[in-house]
């Protein structure tokens, strides 16, 4: 089937999808849950020839593990179901109300976005992840996969959707067929039919849909985060956030990749340095911090503005508060920004001044997360100003509706 | 100057403009309000180049009305800035805010968005609330203007800008130099430095800007908006609601464009068309219309897509209200769908599944409009889904930070 077809399909079965009770989306989620503990056998089948594709197609080893489903995964993907079921419906919220002086009596409501697209790489929980929120928030949803997870990704809608009719509609989840890189602009100009693109991938992938999408985007997932350590920070504290923050999971977008320390400080930076290098964390410095510690490697110009993703740091030794914010406003993702300190003005400057999703007081950066905010299971974090900025959950998945209740009122 | 270089400035000075105090901020908004009462004649003159331009060029008397400014309408520009002064200040807002179990403290906060950039058509009524709303919402401001407005937008913003320094800092508010028709192009590829850009103006910017820009859009403004009368309709409401919601205003976006009629109406249908009919309205009907009133055109099947904006009426009969409902789902733009009707069954019906920004009953649909909702100026109503649906106040002029507050808090 064409993409445009499919993307018909999955708008045709939007309204159906918008006024399921939230007892029938649980229900479903739930049955999906069930599904998927049951099928082990057969999407492991399907997995392993996509594992082998990958081999014989050269894939790094990085991706074939991304790609790769494990009982342990595949039990975990089944219980993230379970808890979007038990996450409250976002549906039907009435955000604000309010009666005019000529007596309408206005309302807002949230209700279903319509139809969500997502563009993603190899995991493939998002796939099932994707399908458990737009199945709760009362959404259509259009999955374009990558080419490398074909096999597996058919097997999961597959056992799932067996089990979502007739309580969801036909149609409501759809696969694109079509996975070829020239398939990914076509679905892109699907404005009369997809309400929002969400891309979840590597910058290249979130560049190229928020650039080239006609319709509204969510950009997710960049993160150049940095750690600020003040002139009054408290270093036992310090030396835990910047050792948290950059080696706990250095793969993710909330991990920090630069480290400013204030000049009065110098004499601390060996202490930090050491505790990083005996990690396995490259320190790539600034000549500052280059001649404080022997294993520190020249930052060159590029570095600020690297998302390393890895197990590599920048560091760099700023001579005031206002210095960190600039740097941070310059060369930020407008992420995650923590300052450490006991500094109430550099505090105020900081969170008032550093503009990011979310600026952080004495706490690692790894907290910029659904599940540590309490929203549980993300749709990514956004490092757009529009819509949503920071995680996206649940209730990000719906729009609003004013209802507006006359009398027989008329404008004058 | 070129576009890139001034939407640089304006990048540059909207760090600067985020952190202005509400007392500076309603203050400046206040002395341009006494500037424009004082600049009359320099306006007056500059307005006049445009308008003698416009003639030589051949625009249309429509155009060159929406184009003259008069003392009345600048005096009322003036009012709507001393009216922004008045809001309350969007930014600064706490929205929400708990505690982990961790311990730690989580706000979000509202902070403006960064640089908004607005292209419009004629009207300079448009340049003066762009920027009120702009400093309000501590927004950087991009203007591209119409070629046909250069002089009269020219002149608004230096009077205007004149009073605003010190404490606006300078290069916040940028009027393009450049109104070529391929500026716009680059002009939506400047997503590096402009956060959101919102059209104002007929049907062919606002697709060329939300198709073509690569920046997030809010896009405003088209309505084919339905009155749908149900059998159990008070018909004296039904003929009041119609009436003024085709005639009242009839060139604007909530302005109805379609009535549907229950087929059990059938009689009441030569009432409402002669009373359309006398207020000198066009009635374009379906064949069932057409049987009841000699002077009913034939409607084509176009009719039921088109947004007339003048005093035309497409009018059809429909089995039930599944019907209308449908109807309007297919040919509506999501803007304002009007139920009169006394069934409880059919106003649950239509106002759980219209999927329109506002579904009123029983009143006008001319009532969707930020100053009859309570909201003040507006920059426009919203037919998107996100970040704002429906009218666009100064609140939808900001996004938000989430501010974490820790002692310490590392990630296990």
């Amino acid at each position: 089937m064409e993409i445009e077809q499919q993307c018909q399909i999955a708008k045709q079965a939007s309204s159906a999808m918008a006024t399921l009770s939230t007892a029938d989306k649980n229900g479903v989620i739930l049955a999906m849950a069930d599904a998927l503990d049951g099928a082990h056998d057969a999407i492991f089948l399907a997995n392993q020839s996509d594992i082998q594709m990958g081999k014989s197609a050269g894939l790094s080893s990085a991706l074939l593990d991304r790609l790769r489903l494990t009982p342990d995964r595949l039990t975990g993907v089944a219980n993230s179901l379970r808890a979007i079921a038990a996450l409250p419906d976002p549906v039907g919220t009435v955000t604000t109300g309010f009666r005019r002086p000529n007596g309408l009596n206005i309302i807002q409501q949230s209700v279903p976005i319509g139809v969500l697209g997502i563009i993603y790489e190899a995991r493939p929980n998002v796939t099932v992840d994707a399908i458990g929120l737009a199945i709760k928030s009362g959404n259509a949803l259009v999955l374009r996969g990558s080419q490398s997870a074909t096999h597996t990704n058919r097997a999961l809608v597959e056992v799932l959707m067996a089990v979502a009719s007739p309580r969801v509609p036909d149609g409501s989840v759809q696969l694109l067929h079509d996975t070829s890189r020239d398939g990914v602009s076509v679905l892109l100009g699907m404005r009369e039919y997809i309400d929002v693109m969400i891309p979840r991938g590597g910058a290249g992938l979130i560049q190229r849909v928020v650039h080239e999408a006609t319709m509204p985007t969510i950009e997710t997932g960049e993160g150049i985060c940095h750690v600020y350590v003040d002139e009054l920070a408290n270093l036992e504290n310090a030396l835990d956030i910047v050792v948290n923050a950059k080696t706990q999971r250095p793969s993710v977008c909330n991990a920090c990749e630069t480290v400013l320390v204030h000049e009065s400080l110098t004499q601390w930076v060996p202490t930090i340095v050491g505790a990083l290098v005996e990690r396995g964390v490259t320190v790539r410095g600034c000549m500052s911090v280059q001649a404080c510690h022997q294993q520190v490697v020249p930052a060159q110009a590029s570095d600020w503005a690297t998302e390393y993703l890895d197990l590599t740091v920048a560091m760099k030794i700023v001579p005031n508060c206002e210095a960190a914010i600039q740097h941070i406003n310059q060369y930020g993702s407008h992420h995650s920004e923590v300052i450490v300190s006991d500094s109430y003005t550099a505090i105020a400057a900081f969170t008032n001044r550093v503009d990011a999703a979310a600026v952080l007081v004495n706490a690692s950066s790894r907290f910029t997360d659904g599940g540590e905010f309490g929203f549980g299971t993300e749709m990514g974090i956004s490092t757009q100003k529009l819509h949503v900025r920071g995680p996206v959950g649940l209730q990000h998945l719906t729009t609003s509706k004013y209802i507006v209740y006359g009398t027989g009122q008329i404008r004058g």
